[in-house]
């Protein structure tokens, strides 16, 4: 029973295969066949054929590397509230970015609204010497709250933010996820929608460890490059984080466990909903949810052996947050159902 | 016959086994009990029991964090030309630092002298507010140009900086093969030779993406956590890389796999100090080799499949560099020789 | 009728006297008498024998100086929504503090609250490798809207911020008319109410362009003195720099100037207190009025030579910033008011 | 007696005049007239109807954001040995570009030679990722050892630049020591011999704390206002900067200040050449000299009262630097020469 987090879950087993197949010697930092295999393969899968790919190893490396190419030193960043990128990677944004400023805006249920980012912009003077300059927006899909946006919301978005010159990036952690919760394509969901750059996430989905910034703009790819060899980001086995990615991407793998994790998560939000005292606190729309439960419930779940995070308390009730991931079984859900009951 | 980086090698066996049975769940960002263990044998093998240990995936990394770690913004970091860090890193020390600025020294056979280090600190007044500081001394072993540093030698740079207040650095892409070449303890090459940080490499050596930055001063554990978080190089499934750590410190496997490289190049040195106009460049201490020859058997070589990096031309003649790894064979060397001879 | 900003005034008569008349040769760098006069005279005034002075042009740099010595590249920098360093200084903390973030919080009147402060800090889990680290409180006095702090407010903050290891600044740019309008010491508004770094602002109030840094703790002096001249803020003729301070601070004329400044928004803000339709929005505590008035009124002030900001605007009115320096004269206000009757 | 540098003498007369007549009130940042005309100015006897001016109080300032205008973070700035912006500004550029990397060539006389250039410029491979990449030129004219780049020199050095993409920075900190020194106009010595951007120095040349960063690539004109923002360099009061500068540039005041250095050098290094035992170690082109001298004599010569910079010691013998200024005297350059007679 363990829905700390979806990063906790294993390596799938296909991909730990790919992992045991890739032998021999290859060329370091990229060098190799497979490498070239996964960029060809990405810009197919988004239909992007110019795109740049550079696979890292984190998604806090991702995010970091994405918004450091977008912006100045002394651009804005807009995102959410709690966006992972403001709130939970101790700055890596303003580390990467020489000193950007990442300015938070509220949103219900985890989405950005295309007004408050409309009256957030209005509050810059172009041209204003004093203030740091807008320069991207960043949004998270799947949200950290664990709700969607549609490519429509997506495209909303980015296209206020082009009205005043702002680059889009997409933390996709859980890109997968949000393309099977939508049914839209990663194109669709990407650059069709305006978006600049992607944190194409692996990791929280079965991998071992292995992301991809992937950049729709060429222009700017060889700076993503150099900028990811001096953080240490460009690994010299590189075959391995792109043999990882292969089996993530080939044969809709991703899509699969993805889409594993989110009914394992619609089976657990419908059998939570049916229980006294507790209450969903967003939309179910992809792995993870938001449950409000009296404290006594959850104590016993912990004694039981759940592992969760908690997300605030009111009174006698808590606030969890339980996430689901392509390793997640029935029976996981079954028995925490059965404890809570 | 892949003699262009120990870096192009695979995983061997016992890491990739380790791997695979890393499954299940567990907490992320190195709460699971395989970090836990592998901070306690760093500790053990170096007997150093307040040893910091930060595992990262990449030994660009582990210098840049390490350096970032012991020298302030305005601090001069002193190492040879050449060394990986000024050289091959892409300005990462000057990155992860916030603009530290590494000086270069000459010294014959890829090592400093003791007496250079001490002209070269004697250039910078102390408490000159023109100047940056004196921050630093990093060190390579094995060095670039495969030559090894004894800790007798070690122990007289460090004396030198710590005459001037800096602290040590080493750089240990192929701390095994040193060890192994000069039958040091991993203490005895370290702390007890004035080290303050060492880059401990994995990934030359038969991982899949491993290193460890060893901090000796635990007063400065927490900054090192931080900077690691903040550069995106604190992996969240952070398990498989302890696993492989674990897999390659537990039994002495690092010290085999070392083993088989330095034997494997001394037998090609061997080998190759019996042809006509072939020449050894430095003594050949380790597990790399640079070798002058005509330009004809250099291509020679190459069109039978022989891949190497080239480090100079003179005339008719080419330096490369050949570098053994622990997957070298014996049947890779004695195919080598005779395309040559 | 130039009520833009006090920056506009020009140099106060003393001042322009004492720049004259420091003629001849004099050791660069703060190497000569002068200079040592105002770290004499500081110490002295703020009864703080220990205190670092370090003397700068301009505002921005003293404020980025100061907070980039109190705080890591990790930390979180408390500030009011509105404060100069957040939103005038186009990231000039962040620059200086290799990527410090600032964390804005709101506050009625210009003014933060110590319960918002302690929610604030609440919201940082002590330990947590994820966020940023809470580093430092930034308090403006006067602040961005005309208001005062007392000591008592100014040692209620910093007391919340020590709960959790905060250090304190205090932006004053008009830190003497924040004194005048107390009757406060300077050791009252600053150390002896918490307060580890002020900058202390000397060009809006009748210099040509000189700030210090006041640090009270000396443990962090050297690195104040690096980081100054790292940045191009170690003037080589120092001693101009030091002939504007020690005019200033010397017989009380920065008291007496501020006096004027305050006195004259008094008047001023008498004087349209008794208009029609014409509101103050703050209360006038120190030299800068914030004014709402019909927006034919502000037209007609401005065709008629007045000189002065918008902040906005309601319908048919405008809010706008009056600001008063030492030397506004009474035919100025008389005059203005006289277009609004 | 004053010979230690140039910056220790004080403000010249029609500059000091020109602050005292800057009186009144005007819109801060830049937006007073004077401000326009010395942009006006500058551009006019530049014959540059594009080029950017930015007034910074200290070269260092100018050094630095003209050096990080010029290069990315990755970016290697090639200078020489010795050169004020590497040596003596405490790692400035470092800081403004965010971890560029200075490296130093040799040269003899102070002054780079074009094949020293191009030889380190093919220790860098095109597109190698692991490297920083060759970004910039600095050159010193006057050079640190009193030595003069003609203009066809300066135009080589940026030739062999241009062919590997580098811009071309000139620290222009005793520029108008050049141009008296050369003949040259300062179109010639700028833009038209190549260089990209200036740092115009004034404070060693009578100003008070006044230099210019002049762009010539209006292109990069807006990165550099708001990196003069950012780093605390845009004085509000800036009009006086602008007064200096207008004064300096205006009929010629430049040229006739640095005129009186130059020619007072001259006469020195006369003087000295005809003693016995004195030597002077490079040609005396502008206002410094380097002098090689019995340390007896050196002692005597302070021990009445003359002040100047020791720079290195040989046996018995010292080598000391001796800087003339607009204001040095025949009565003083009569009495040192009497001492040491």
């Amino acid at each position: 029973m363990f829905f700390a987090s979806d990063n906790a879950s294993g390596v799938a087993p296909e991909v730990m295969a790919a992992l045991c197949a890739e032998g021999g010697s290859a060329l370091p930092y990229g060098g190799d066949p497979v490498t070239a295999e996964v960029t060809a393969l990405v810009r197919e899968i988004f239909a992007a054929p110019e795109a740049e790919v550079a696979l890292v190893a984190s998604g806090t490396a991702a995010n970091a590397l994405a918004l450091a190419t977008l912006t100045p030193p002394w651009g804005a960043v807009f995102c959410r509230e709690g966006a992972h990128v403001e709130a939970d990677e101790c700055g890596a944004a303003e580390f990467f970015s020489a000193g950007a400023k990442l300015v938070t805006l509220p949103g219900e249920g985890g989405k950005l609204a295309p007004e408050t980012l409309e009256a957030a912009l209005a509050r810059f003077t172009p041209g204003d010497l004093h203030a740091v300059r807008p320069a991207a927006l960043s949004l998270t899909n799947v949200t950290e709250l664990g709700t969607v946006y549609q490519t429509s919301e997506v495209a909303a978005l980015s296209a206020v933010a082009r009205t005043r010159g702002l680059l889009c990036h997409l933390d996709g952690a859980r890109f997968a996820n949000a393309l099977v919760a939508t049914g839209a394509t990663p194109a669709a969901m990407t650059w069709r929608s305006g978006i600049d750059a992607l944190s194409l996430g692996g990791t929280k989905n079965g991998l071992l460890g292995a992301e991809a910034v992937v950049l729709f703009d060429p222009a700017r790819a060889e700076e993503l490059r150099i900028r990811r060899k001096r953080s240490g980001h460009l690994l010299s086995k590189h075959r391995y984080l792109a043999a990882q990615m292969r089996a993530y991407l080939a044969d809709g793998l991703w899509l699969r466990l993805a889409r594993q994790a989110n009914e394992a998560a619609a089976r657990l939000a419908s059998g939570l909903s049916g229980l006294p005292d507790v209450q969903l606190q967003h939309p179910v729309e992809a792995n993870l949810l938001f449950v409000d439960l009296p404290a006594t419930l959850c104590r016993r779940a912990r004694d039981a052996g759940a592992v969760f995070y908690d997300y605030g308390a009111t009174g006698d009730h808590m606030t969890v947050r339980l996430v689901c991931s392509w390793n997640t079984t029935d029976a996981d859900i079954a028995e925490f159902l059965a404890i809570l009951r």
